[in-house]
């Protein structure tokens, strides 16, 4: 399966995990809205900084 | 491997295939910046509107 990690990329350059087992991902006007394989869901008021999909990691700003 | 393949969405609502084997995604001011799993980098004037992650899946929307 291909779901990926989403980590939160704080001010000092940690990587704080805040959502496991991602599959979908919807950019918004106020955050992002993810979904995970299990089908439960979570927004959060960030934006998308970048994506890996070969080593299953989203990494999120917070805006 | 969970490279993925972007499909622009047209107004007609025909998914047009962009990139393949896109590895990491990086949206940007004026588009989005994509990296294929061999290195080739493609810029589009385009936002994410969505990520099926298990589908193997970027829907993109021109901007």
């Amino acid at each position: 399966m291909c779901e990926a990690n989403a980590y939160l990329l704080k001010e000092d350059g940690v990587e704080e995990l805040v959502f496991e087992n991602v599959d979908r991902v919807l950019p918004r006007e106020d955050g992002i809205l993810m979904e995970d394989i299990f089908g439960k869901k979570k927004i959060l008021r960030a934006r998308i900084k970048e994506m890996a999909l070969v080593d299953h990691k989203i990494f999120l700003e917070a805006i």
